[in-house]
């Protein structure tokens, strides 16, 4: 790895603040040491803050974000039970199979073309139509491999409306802590996120908050959870006892990098959280705003079906992914390429989230990754169009 | 956390090498990145040149050593099968509380107390006894909690005799890269372990290296894995990938902590495994000397039975573990207390594996714990017998 740092703009892992990086070399500490004890507890408190959850249960796990779904589908569905997933892309087709690996029965909402969301009168519809009420709803977010940001508040309301018993569950991998997210204001049951997209922090983590509803919906749970490393029963002694400040283990937990999530989410809320969802979007409409303003086509299908994360968009006829990609890492950027499998090869994804946003005036990470993309379509033959 | 430092010489996590630190903060890399595709494939690699595996699989995921029992439990155990559980302290007991998770009929063989091992000869007869062949059989090879080691060759044989189609599934946990283990030689299906202990890297990584003919166990299943996160069939694809140099995702891996494993792996390699494994004798037979010198009584029930990577001993009468270990603390040591819910206040546990074996004499991390447990017991009040 001794290769010079290339700046990274792919939607996750995102640049690291220098002070969450140094939190990573912190020297061998145990897992039940006070201090940690104390880190970690804090770091459970903060999340919840992050997502606007006063009373909710929080986790945090070494894993991804995968595993959250797991902890979803093992803890809130039982065999048999069922799930409607509102799908905006791939990640949506993989909580759906996740929750089917726990015996969950899973019906998929897609929308009527890639880059755009369900409407709320197709989820209407889909809860009308069962003939039970679905367990639980799962949301996509912000869909990392299309970029829709799916409208999770109205669709709460919506499921709250049209399902009481329905449990929400929002997968804000590639959101929480960049989009707004209001669990208690909304109704949301569940957001499950990672650590390295908005909250600033190096992969490993799973992150998860479920309401006192879900609890108490889990509580209820006829059969025993369907995952050991995933199960709440597990680990809900664990999270509590790290937040009364005592010491506990079921498995020993990502030192490091939970000290260096602390952190992080310091960092996040040292200042207002609208100022930092303000700023994502800020960010967001300018790099779209270039793009577009290139001639080039968003893979969401409007302004407002766009993410303030991540910018989806299609090359330009002519240019291929392999030669804008390897072109822009020429001049020390990386963005990612394609990842729904329909479209992979036609689109690239710019993340934008965490330090390259709130720090970008210092450190211009945007705009020397707009520059270097300008360049290297330049460089593949395209012709930007005259403004 | 900025306390200053305190020597970390509990059973895991252990010190780490300054380097294995510094990697901890290599800025943001993408988990797709030339170079890092590198150093993933290469650690998979030498994850297997250390557990002697010519041909098996490797998988690195985040997670912890717990999530390696899932992987087993969801992988090669289908609901209904049979495993047993050569118990020989905690570990044992939630191994087999996970596989019950995932549907799998556990039979536990305890010995006949805590601080021994099952015989070979009751392991023989429980084969015998079992209506139908085990389809697993697993072995802590150090059980954390008792300090017991169990041997694992000899079982491993025996098994291979008596069962010849049940899978020998050895939880290294606490063992692998400190006590010797032969996969190929030994005729081991699984070793399943994590980054915190004897591979000298922080806490967030399970690794575990399946046989061929348990890969091939897993590909005649008739049901599909039970767990998502922890699927073979999801992850083999991304583990192959890496290891041939080509990029891949199913859910984003802990870069930093791989970038860090990868570090202690080629330190670990870059002398003789059979050197490394002496070290970890010679230190363990120094502390446990120097301990029962003092009156004290080890876990383990002979020396034959004590693991070399750590020493679980008695606190001597009228010595309480809150006495000695924040006596021991205050001179800037961290040990732990017991962990076998059965005699926990009774006894403490030292670490000593990785750095603070193999860099005994550069850092005397083992002399300085020793003088200060003396120091500690003294002030307790533990008259130290003259020798």
């Amino acid at each position: 790895m001794a290769a010079p740092h290339k700046l990274c703009m792919i939607p996750g892992p995102v640049e690291f603040h220098q002070d969450v990086l140094d939190a990573m070399a912190t020297k061998a500490t145990s897992h039940i040491d006070p201090n940690f004890i104390k880190t970690f507890g804090e770091s459970l408190v903060m999340l919840k803050q992050v997502l606007m959850c006063k009373n909710g249960q929080p986790f945090i796990i070494s894993g991804s974000g995968t595993l959250g779904w797991d902890m979803v589908a093992a803890n809130l569905v039982e065999p048999s039970e069922t799930a409607l997933v509102v799908n905006t892309g791939l990640f949506g087709d993989r909580f759906g199979e996740c929750i089917e690996t726990y015996g969950g029965k899973v019906t998929h909402l897609h929308a009527d073309a890639i880059g755009l969301a369900p409407t709320l009168e197709s989820i209407a519809q889909a809860i009308k139509a069962a003939p039970t009420p679905f367990k639980i709803v799962t949301i996509t977010h912000v869909d990392t491999s299309t970029g829709v940001l799916t409208d999770i508040k109205s669709i709460a309301r919506l499921v709250k409306e049209a399902s009481p018993s329905t449990l929400v569950i929002v997968d804000a991998v590639c959101s929480a802590g960049a989009e707004e997210i209001d669990m208690d204001g909304w109704g949301i049951d569940v957001v499950l996120t990672a650590s390295q997209k908005a909250l600033g922090t190096p992969p490993g983590l799973a992150l998860l908050v479920a309401s006192e509803r879900a609890m108490q919906v889990f509580q209820a749970r006829k059969s025993p959870p369907s995952s050991y490393f995933g199960s709440f029963a597990k680990w809900v002694p664990i999270m509590q006892a790290y937040m009364a400040n005592k010491p506990s283990y079921f498995a020993t937990p990502a030192v490091q990098l939970i000290i260096s999530l602390h952190t992080s989410l310091r960092q996040i809320l040292s200042r207002p959280l609208a100022e930092r969802f303000e700023q994502h979007i800020k960010v967001s409409d300018d790099v779209k705003k270039v793009v577009t303003s290139w001639g080039l086509k968003l893979v969401p299908g409007s302004h407002a079906l766009a993410a303030h994360t991540l910018t989806a968009v299609y090359y330009p006829e002519g240019v291929t992914a392999q030669g804008v990609l390897s072109s822009i890492a020429g001049k020390g950027v990386i963005i990612a390429g394609g990842l729904h499998p329909k479209i992979a090869p036609t689109y690239m994804r710019i993340g934008h989230m965490g330090l390259s946003v709130t720090a970008e005036n210092e450190h211009n990470y945007v705009k020397t990754t707009l520059a270097a993309l300008e360049a290297a379509l330049r460089e593949n033959g395209y012709t930007i169009p005259n403004q």
